[in-house]
């Protein structure tokens, strides 16, 4: 269906559901497949449940860090099974669909947690957005291979439906590049005395969320570091001169 | 979720299979199950695999017969992952879901087969609608779990009308507000010897495009109005200490 398409299985526990993922995937057309730490892989259960889908497995990539997995992905979208507090950019399986279909330069991730307990807060704020399966508010949570296969579905659906033309132009940089960006961003909001160490985190996240969602390209990656290369600059000329 | 909605599973070989299933359903707010013939089942494979929805399984009604669990039902509609020849109407997940909706009033029975070779013809024959799920041409077949989910989560779907909690819950500032801010960027860039009056028009030209895209809420607008009075303060301070 798509090569620009990667899914990306954070701490899996349980290799079953790897080989499901697996299986999953290939039914809807998808083969890349990147693990970030599984507790068991390769393994017999994840054949097992690849029925098939072999392939997908044997070319899987295992990465140590979820920075690594998406190092190369402009769109990174988190599955989220609550609905969080902090506000992010929330998109239900078809918008998810539909914002892949729309970003059609970009090289996207589909991130999904661990078993137990999900991504972490952290590993959520690398993602530009996040998608929620709307499920039994008393039983929520839906197995991930269940998760991977409506979300694949939905953007199978998405590109049976012809392309949406949303393209925007637009061509955002990538994870590592916002990365970059955002640890510059700090840094300049201690330099300039803007960053409260106490209230940093939930700042941070609030900004992350903003630029996140401008999805700046490349050539206003450039003016962003500029700007705050000149503000962090003003304080060392006051430095120097002062 | 409804109570007039049963999922028939026929002839299912792997326990496994019935407990995600079970879980699948529930997770869709579904709680009606009945198992043509399994071949093993009550099992511990089910309450492992159905991961806190035993209460589908305990509640699971066993018959020997498809006719005898599609009995009481009004809309039968039966899955298949081949394209039949026979001219039978045919849907996809999203077309069942509508079917479903629309027949407001039937008891409803979404029936599955066999793990390995699906429905026969006849059981396909008691069925007034087949559902397929469109699916790579290479590797077409779902688990049946997976099959389970992906058109309880359509059903799901069209319930809530296409509702989305997944808001991101984000009011944009208005256009005054976006024009204040722009105007304090631009004097900030002077201030801290960024922008260049030259090329001061493309510059500002780029960075609106860039925080239009992104439609700050007021609270965002508050940290970068924030952002900007630190950055020029700091020149204040070197202008009154330097």
């Amino acid at each position: 269906m798509s090569s620009r398409i990667q899914i990306v299985l954070v701490e899996t526990t349980h290799a079953g559901n790897i080989g499901a993922v697996a299986r999953a995937m290939k039914n809807m057309g998808l083969a890349q497949l990147v693990l970030v730490n599984p507790r068991n892989f390769p393994s017999e259960d994840a054949i097992a449940r690849a029925s098939g889908a072999d392939d997908v497995l044997e070319s899987a990539v295992v990465v140590s860090t979820l920075d690594e997995a998406i190092s190369d992905s402009t769109l990174v979208i988190g599955a989220s099974a609550r609905l969080r507090t902090v506000e992010w950019p929330q998109l239900d399986p078809r918008e998810c669909a539909e914002t892949v279909i729309a970003h059609k330069g970009d090289r996207v991730s589909l991130v999904f947690g661990r078993e137990s307990s999900g991504l972490t807060n952290a590993e959520l704020e690398r993602c530009g957005y996040l998608v929620h399966i709307p499920a039994n508010p008393e039983y929520c949570s839906l197995n991930v291979a269940m998760a991977v296969q409506v979300i694949t579905y939905e953007i199978a659906m998405a590109m049976r439906g012809g392309a949406i033309d949303g393209d925007s132009g637009i061509k955002p940089v990538n994870a590592a590049e916002m990365q970059g960006f955002f640890d510059h961003l700090e840094q300049t909001l201690y330099d300039v005395g803007f960053a409260d160490p106490r209230r940093s985190d939930k700042l941070m996240r609030r900004l992350k969320r903003l630029f996140h969602r401008a999805a700046p390209d490349s050539e206003e990656m450039n003016i962003l570091r500029g700007v705050l290369s000149a503000a962090q600059g003003r304080k060392s000329m006051r430095r120097n001169n002062g």
